[in-house]
């Protein structure tokens, strides 16, 4: 029998080259697990209710970002939060049971409200406090045997396994301890040095055009050392070369040459954008294929049935074991 | 139009007479308002979740005795607030922007958090201070008008208006700002002049049998410096009077017989117990209607498709409000 894994993410935003080695890792664990993938909507309600999110278009957003990487709707349910009631229903009920010193201590809370505080965002708020909790009862409403997460998000995993261990010791044994599954997340920076971030303007999105990509290398900060084409270059201070460890297989040949002052900025840029346009171009194809009006739709409702075959499994065993 | 009403009551044992004039008070209002009357089971496990509550009979006994009293199925919908998930998806969106400080402030959070540890009850949970925000969500997921409650709910009343007011005015109106409705609830002692209560084994149960009346009216302790017939009484220090001032008309006859020295305590139990008699023998035959399998299963399935039927409008709603 498959394992499953559970994973979401927030629909915020446009998503960028940055996290595609997170949507890569999915790709892969689609063929080994049985696997649920959720935009996690009311997620974003947590930090954002203030926000006015036109979660329409976020959320087909992402899904076509997520469809275009290479999740297959055939092998994982692709789905909305806020589309599968029993992710409220588990929350709640495990809100019985679970101390509020729990939540309190998770170590991003405090930091957290204070960061988003400066950013005038008042967070005192009781369903921010039980944000960990409902991503126990996302997890565990599939009974996930393996989260994939990055590294911050280790403690809210650790949380999920006492949350399950709380509820088969109160009331029999339904849930699985689910394992963090820590994806190796390669820093990208954005192209002017920076972190990558939308908000920053030196992101690489994930349906970047041709002309884009070749726009968006040509901004890349290079060896500021480096004046002429014959200089011998410094690869560990350039932002092309960062991308190059990453996209582009001769990257040793690369870096020895422009050590030695062989290969000059712009060619080793268009180098970097040919490779670049190789990554993302089959990305655009599957994206003009989903593009189609009704097939996001399709996908997010045939998804919310799949998932909700399996959360109401779970809530009919939960029930019974509480009792109600 | 009609207005509306939501009450719940927790299924947490049989009731007794002293609860009586709330349930008949909801007989009156169901032919005023379109009524929902929901057995909150959900609340239950706010207080006792390691309780290990036999819920399948509790809301069954708790049922019988509000249609044994004559809450009408064919006017008001019955049903257990556990059926009705929109009860905890309307919490989960509300909790987003409540600030736990309006929870925490609740009168009575920090009252039955002292009081439920000295009997050994650990209730520092993330539920416990949410419920008075589930309470919200019960009530405003009907948009009910009136909420009909004791005296000692006039603050959850108060901050289900808030959030009322905190939704509409972050969202857009969805909500009216539901009014409490105080019943007044005369205070019946128990037969031993303590608190009326099940566990002091001096409640007279609504199934109580002819015999089981008549027994508890014997056990009442009536004026202990009346020893014999013709003493004057003082019926302000009797249990039988107290219950007389209720459920008799003629008890200013009673009271200046008593006072006289003109009616002996014996005569005076028999006339309560043939009253009482007649209140609860309606209800035992009503009961014994209901009782038969089925019968109540199937108000309580009828009860939860209509209340769902105005859940389902009112999340539409809610959901569109918020951008979801």
């Amino acid at each position: 029998m498959k394992g499953r894994i559970f994973s979401g993410m927030r629909p915020t935003g446009a998503l960028h080259i940055g996290h595609l080695s997170v949507i890569q890792n999915w790709v892969t664990l689609q063929d080994q697990y049985e696997s649920y993938f959720s935009i996690v909507d009311l997620h974003a309600l947590t930090t954002g209710y203030e926000d006015k999110l036109d979660f329409p278009s976020l959320r087909r957003e992402i899904a076509l970002d997520w469809l275009s990487v290479g999740i297959d709707p055939q092998k994982s349910a692709i789905f909305l939060q806020s589309d599968v009631k029993e992710h409220a229903e588990l929350h709640l009920l495990f809100s019985m049971f679970t101390p509020l010193s729990w939540l309190e201590r998770v170590p991003t809370y405090k930091d957290q409200i204070q960061q988003l505080s400066q950013q005038g965002k008042e967070l005192g708020t009781y369903g921010f406090l039980g944000y960990p909790l409902l991503m126990a009862a996302d997890i565990l409403v599939y009974k996930a045997d393996v989260v994939p997460v990055g590294e911050d998000q280790i403690p809210h995993v650790e949380l999920c396994r006492e949350i399950a261990r709380r509820f088969n010791h109160l009331y029999g044994t339904a849930f699985p301890e689910p394992k963090a599954l820590i994806g190796k997340v390669p820093l990208l920076p954005g192209v002017d040095g920076r972190k990558m971030s939308k908000s920053y303007h030196n992101a690489i999105s994930l349906t970047a055009s041709p002309e884009e990509i070749k726009t968006r290398v040509q901004q890349m900060v290079t060896d500021p050392a480096r004046l002429r084409k014959d200089d011998p270059g410094h690869p560990e201070v350039c932002v092309v070369h960062k991308f190059h460890k990453i996209y582009t297989p001769e990257v040793a040949d690369i870096e020895e040459k422009c050590r030695a002052g062989k290969v000059g900025c712009v060619a080793c840029k268009r180098n970097l954008a040919e490779n670049l346009e190789k990554l993302i171009s089959p990305f655009r194809e599957r994206r003009s294929y989903w593009e189609e009006p009704g097939r996001v739709e399709k996908v997010l409702e045939e998804g919310a049935i799949r998932a909700r075959e399996t959360t109401s499994q779970t809530m009919k065993e939960v029930r019974h074991l509480m009792g109600l």
